[in-house]
């Protein structure tokens, strides 16, 4: 038998045996240098999330759910940064999602233990790398949608000297999980039953739900589509299986999740920073922009070049930004058009402006989709009141395996 | 008065003075365990670079440029990685352009020495930067658009104690440049004159003539939007400046720049790797598919859902392939209509297919556009007959400023 591995064990012994690991970042002294400076003076392009903006996130989620019984599980693909899921559970988040194992190594690395993955790992040393976290992290649970991937997860955990926690992920829609039929209850009694595992319950998420726009069509749609998830829950629940999680939903349908029975957790992601894509779905409150939550994520840019009438170029485009769309919102202007086509510069097209802009000038950018553009940056400037309050490193960027 | 600094000097004091600093990326000693594996094994997804391909497009580049008396300066934002410039420098290239400051950095850090930026430095912080390289490399050229902006250098030149190399940056549309016309003779003219600078030519660089489809119509309107530069170079040359570099076109119009009477090199940067984007323009031999350079650049990935009819999902998505159209090419495989359009996963539909596919199976996927792609990981492995046999760090990854 085999003693459970701390973190420091896990992190000393994570090259052995491993094929591709992880690579921690190396945190340069010379990024704390830009600690007290504003943000409007920072080499651009620059990633940065607005402190008061981000803590009322959390805080306001926290509220939202509290009367509901609800939790937030937070997914951590949306900021790859341990920092910030500390920030999360601290705010009263049971766990954090992780899409990839790279991304669960990196957080766990980073201290975070409660880690639910919500895609399954069905290669050889994917598996291996997915139980050589859960041997160390007791707190680390695993999604299976195949009943061979489950039989996998059995084997390696025994090799692993565990008993490994598994959700059946259940499909919403054909892209991930398995369909929400008697498959979906025979897979959920297969790892009942194999001996290396244990059922934890289901997760199931729609993520074709989050970005309907207009809050009543996003609520009618989206329970409606979760109608088998539901069907799927209760065959589980009947057959004694254990159903302690039943996780899912998203930024989009975190207050219509809510009204599904027996659900424990959101899965939300992009409340924490807001972007282009979730202000325009609207709210309950608000049908023509989403306001339950503040952008609190922004990209700091800065002019090139102004020589053309009604152009201006900025040094902030794909590489900077993702080609995402509606495109960037330049703070403070209503008629600017972004255009973040090019690679290595930003586009903008305009009719009127609020001031004349030079060469040099710096412009705030909210980004159209925060995930995929926060895995474009290393660090995260964290500021309050434009002050530049800390540096986070994004330890999970590039993590895509 | 200072002495120039060795490129060992500018690694030690680069972090002195700097608010923002190039970080290095930690080579991990578990990366060199994938030598020898089959890319078909590789944890995924997983970029590689067929290296016999990538070596045939260095010396086909070599090769059809040899009569023409025109020179390669391929653009280091493609790969970001200084084993490539390495690469494109022994196969007879005079130097490497980068489009950042941040990627100057990381390339001299990484022993490459002739490198041109091809985007001006507009701010206090990025001069100071840039002054910095050129102190440690006599061999750093960099690119100037304003009046103002080359009294700034000159002045950080000064204060650098260097006579800093500067091509004026000659606009091609209305994006980054100034005007081809009088103004840029006279910023030519004041750069010529400030105390610490020296002009060495022209760049100018047509970003919208690349990918315009068929070869005779990229031709004759590559040619005709050049002909202000054309103008603009014939004017410095009359008025006795120096105009020893005059350089500009990328792998869409290699063959094309060839007929601009002056011009001394190349910024092709998609010719090493190819992309989707590329194939589909047509060549001058071949109409209907642009194969004068091999797609030698791939994405590895996985299958990770089969459940559903005509459908696959893999776990290559936005953050691994970019949302660049059009879509990636699955090899081996004609009927796949491949949807890259999720953050963590890509979305395959297929009417017929040459086998039957399961969960596990890897898909060697071409990318959509190389830059961007290659900006999403943090090393690339360099196969033979499907071997790894290199890993290199794309050391310049993020490097957006």
């Amino acid at each position: 038998m085999s003693l459970p591995l701390s973190r420091r064990n896990f992190l000393q012994t994570a090259g052995a045996g491993g094929i591709t690991m992880w690579i921690p970042k190396q945190a340069h002294a010379a990024e704390e240098s830009v600690i007290g400076m504003s943000k409007w003076d920072l080499d651009t392009p620059a990633l940065c999330v607005d402190l008061d903006k981000l803590e009322r996130n959390i805080a306001t989620m926290r509220k939202k759910l509290a009367a509901t019984g609800i939790a937030s599980r937070p997914h951590a693909k949306t900021h790859k940064c341990p920092a910030i899921a500390r920030l999360q559970l601290a705010g009263g988040s049971i766990g954090v999602c992780t899409a990839k194992v790279s991304e669960a190594e990196a957080l766990f690395a980073g201290g975070i233990e409660p880690i639910l993955m919500t895609t399954a790992n069905v290669t050889p040393n994917k598996i291996r790398r997915a139980m050589k976290i859960r041997k160390a992290n007791r707190q680390f649970i695993q999604a299976v949608d195949y009943p061979q991937n489950a039989r996998d997860l059995s084997d390696a955990a025994k090799e692993a000297g565990v008993v490994a926690d598994v959700v059946v992920d259940v499909a919403v829609g054909t892209r991930s999980g398995v369909p929400p039929d008697e498959r979906a209850l025979a897979l959920a009694q297969l790892v009942d039953k194999l001996p290396n595992l244990k059922l934890r319950g289901m997760i199931s998420y729609d993520g074709g739900a989050q970005h309907i726009k207009g809050f009543r069509k996003r609520l009618d749609e989206s329970l409606k589509r979760y109608e088998p998830s539901m069907q799927t829950f209760e065959a589980m629940k009947r057959s004694g299986l254990n159903t302690e999680i039943f996780s899912g939903g998203g930024t989009g349908t975190y207050n219509i999740m809510t009204k599904v029975p027996g659900f424990t957790d959101l899965q939300v992601g992009s409340y924490i920073f807001m972007d282009c894509q979730y202000l325009e779905i609207g709210g309950e409150d608000n049908e023509q922009q989403y306001t339950d939550f503040e952008p609190s994520l922004t990209v700091m840019s800065t002019v090139l070049n102004a020589y053309f009438p009604k152009r201006l170029t900025t040094d902030a485009g794909a590489k900077a930004l993702t080609l995402n769309k509606p495109g960037p919102i330049v703070i403070g202007e209503n008629g600017f058009t972004y255009n973040a086509g090019s690679d290595e510069f930003g586009a903008i097209q305009y009719e009127t402006a609020n001031k004349e802009y030079k060469v040099g000038d710096r412009l705030e950018l909210i980004v159209p989709h925060c995930d995929p553009a926060v895995n474009e940056y290393d660090q995260i400037c964290g500021t309050r009141q434009d002050r530049v309050e800390v540096v986070w490193p994004i330890s999970a960027r590039g993590h895509s395996q």
